[in-house]
């Protein structure tokens, strides 16, 4: 039971995946989790050894072969990283059922079909809701939310683009895509979970 | 208990209403039934009254106000129809719970906070099912029903188009998007059930 998350920025994308994990008794690995990973990795150089001239070579084709347009240095430096995620998000897959928030997880894991999720919401709840969990250290003013928000849905959006031909958000790419507009999280959570387990049942 | 469903050509959106309806107990509105109604109400004039240039006026500022850019013809037909479908479709949702299938019941019924599913699959699954369930009499080759589906979708967007600002399909129009693509719908009715059940229940 692999359950991957995408989701904009505001919509409660990983508060949904984290609830959603506990209600099915199984982890949940978000972004700082695999960044985390991922740093430890270059560390102790695992995973490192994947940036020879032949493994790049491998990557390229395995994961941007289609993307002629990419410049050659931001290629080469994705490619690295990409195939350092790549092997750290089949490996939390492989040890068994959980839920993965980000990192292109969905396309990544495609040959194990994960059950796809795309969170979303209006501009309005995602707002409300950004400016209700800022902590107390970074009180960023809503012009300045509204840009984040931008920028980082902008780069979600950039980084799926290099694993897939189909854009992000769009909802060919996901088996649900569920609108969290107005709504707490964990009102929907039941909803949810009662979806992926029937998905899972048959 | 409000649901509607709109769905792409071939998705098994009308099945899936249908099914959905029987395990929540509750009837189904299709197109069928509410052309049936729209041609019982041109008989009895119940509803032609509208048609009356006062009616029209509000119509129109009700309907498709925003819409500038549509020849006038189109238009005063459209909000005469219009009209009419509204009435219906208001009329059935005041009787009590019931899924509507098409007829931008959920713009329509906005107001009414219905829970609004998109069905959608890929072209190779929609084409798989309008194959199997061609009857006798209509046997379509494979460009026939290419062009019948692209045209299909073609009228429920512009229909859409003249009640909402969203285009059709975006998923933002939607509390829920579900992908049928290679998969039975029968198999599917468990989890779209136990997402609704759940999501009326708080």
């Amino acid at each position: 039971m692999i359950i991957t998350i995408s989701r904009e920025f505001g919509s409660g994308g990983r508060e949904l995946g984290k609830r959603l994990a506990d209600e099915l008794g199984i982890p949940c690995y978000d972004e700082q989790v695999i960044e985390m990973l991922m740093k430890n990795s270059e560390l102790d150089g695992d995973y490192g050894a994947a940036s020879s001239a032949r493994e790049m070579q491998i990557a390229y084709s395995m994961t941007i072969g289609r993307r002629f347009s990419i410049p050659f240095a931001v290629m080469d430096q994705s490619v690295a990283l990409t195939l350092t995620q790549r092997r750290i998000i089949e490996d939390l897959a492989y040890k068994g059922s959980c839920v993965i928030v980000g990192r292109c997880a969905d396309v990544i894991l495609e040959k194990m079909h994960p059950f796809r999720i795309f969170v979303y919401a209006d501009k309005a709840s995602k707002m409300e809701r950004t400016l209700k969990r800022q902590s107390e250290k970074e009180k960023l003013t809503a012009a300045q939310i509204q840009r984040k928000m931008k920028q980082i849905d902008k780069t979600r959006a950039k980084k799926h683009e290099l694993l897939s031909d189909i854009p992000w958000g769009r909802k060919e790419c996901y088996d649900l895509c569920v609108n969290t507009s107005g709504k707490e999280i964990k009102t929907l959570v039941p909803a949810v979970t009662a979806y992926v387990k029937s998905w899972f049942q048959k």
